[in-house]
């Protein structure tokens, strides 16, 4: 298994897990966890396939981005926090999937010919859909929504470090985890220190 | 007309009237049950044959497609439960829908050729997506993720029978309409007895 | 540019339109406007590009597909209407998508060879796509399943109407333009006026 790919188990775990932590979140039982921490997981990814035309998605064709999400919502199930403190964590976990998702997506697209700037597009897709289908089958407004933190812009930076990156001639995997630590440390220290980005005139907290 | 494409049509009529009693739910006009009829119906596979590659899906290149969910809406229409005691008439449209859909699905994907894991999983995702779609239009949380009884797990298990079937060189519409009536017999009995999977500790009902 | 991809891009407009200012009166700021931007104006383009099988969808091969929803959020971010008046224009926009794209939709749909019967359903799923993603990621139910008056109903004469004329040998871009503009106009008459369809008995308003 190469470094791309760990890159991108990494993320479906990590996603797979702010799924079930939101299945417990949201009381639902075990099934409930296994499906939601899966759509979580590969929602994002195989959008992105289809649309690049790699048919069927990966997580079709391996093995690991099946069952990855199975133990994670199996861990989640045994080790979750107390219900009424799990948000940070579920925030923490969508975090370091926003940042894998968003620099394992972008490279994907630029692999299969994208030009830089739709690479870019994709890689945003891939790292904020699955957390988005997550929301808003729980009922929840999804957090690339929330106007209390940066989310779609984090991933949107990363992305284009790897696209920039490409363009440059600069490849590899040092650049795809560079990128995807990039966009974690900065969704975290959005959240952390409450940055945000202009509200329209007019449109009060 | 063969048995797999009746028993796929059946689906998608079961699963039209599931929708279409919704809309009445939902007290919505003629156009918007046609429309959650549609959608209901043929969502779960559209995105089935996206993934595999079927493309167009058949909902595109088939008239029956199409025109069934019409009818069943225009059937409902005219000959609904009053409106207060519709959802279970919906629950019992919708696992049949789900038995049905669990078992063409797999066999479809088993015929283009992926691995029974993921024929499997995107038998499940045929059969619970559409009522999926159905359920977060119309505003409320998927059936799948409530924790009252099981819903994805019928699903697997029906997915599961097909793919072991063909596997062990057992074939034919005998299976796959066994297999439908499988899991919409667990379903069924699930929704009756009560019966629910684990849930995390310390999280109440 | 001919003039199927300028009316192509005035539908991305007008719906990036509907997404921004959607996203005012929901007080997102700037990045969660220009989200709902993209999503609300290529959302439905890109599932009947999947579908027809055109990979990449134009979304992701055209530069102007994907930076003409952020002009539109610019302009919205400066230009909104009041929020609590708001809406009004977010459904003359809307109605101004759903008509355009009902009619290139169509159009699209018959260009890459599916039947009349099939185009005009792509059509109508590109027309009302967009604004579904947008109200669900909205907390919203959608305004296609509003029953107050027609919203897929003038898509479906929009789009018959450039399918009948394809039939019938006559094709060009005034008849996608003219479809747009009578799908365009039923939907501020319905609007306007309160058409509705008729209910199933027993259902109260």
């Amino acid at each position: 298994m190469d470094v791309p790919e760990l890159l991108d188990l990494a993320g479906i775990f990590v996603f797979a897990v702010s799924g079930g932590l939101t299945a417990v979140r949201q009381r639902l039982d075990m099934v409930g966890m296994v499906v939601l921490a899966e759509i979580t997981a590969l929602g994002g990814g195989i959008v992105r396939d289809l649309v690049i035309g790699a048919v069927p998605p990966t997580a079709f064709t391996s093995v690991g981005y099946v069952l990855v999400p199975v133990a994670a919502a199996v861990l989640v199930f045994f080790w979750h926090p107390q219900v009424s403190r799990i948000l940070p964590t579920v925030l923490l976990f969508d975090a370091a999937g926003l940042g894998l998702f968003c620099a394992t997506g972008t490279a994907k697209a630029l692999d299969f010919g994208l030009s830089p700037l739709h690479a870019v597009l994709l890689g945003v897709i891939t790292a904020v859909g699955g957390g988005m289908l997550r929301d808003v089958l729980s009922g929840l407004i999804p957090s690339v929504l929330y106007d209390r933190q940066l989310y779609a812009l984090p991933a949107l930076l990363g992305a284009a470090l790897v696209a920039v990156a490409d363009v440059t001639g600069w490849h590899g995997p040092g650049v795809t985890a560079g990128a995807a630590l990039l966009a974690f440390v900065l969704r975290v220290s959005a959240m952390r220190y409450g940055w945000r980005t202009p509200r329209p005139r007019g449109v009060r907290d």
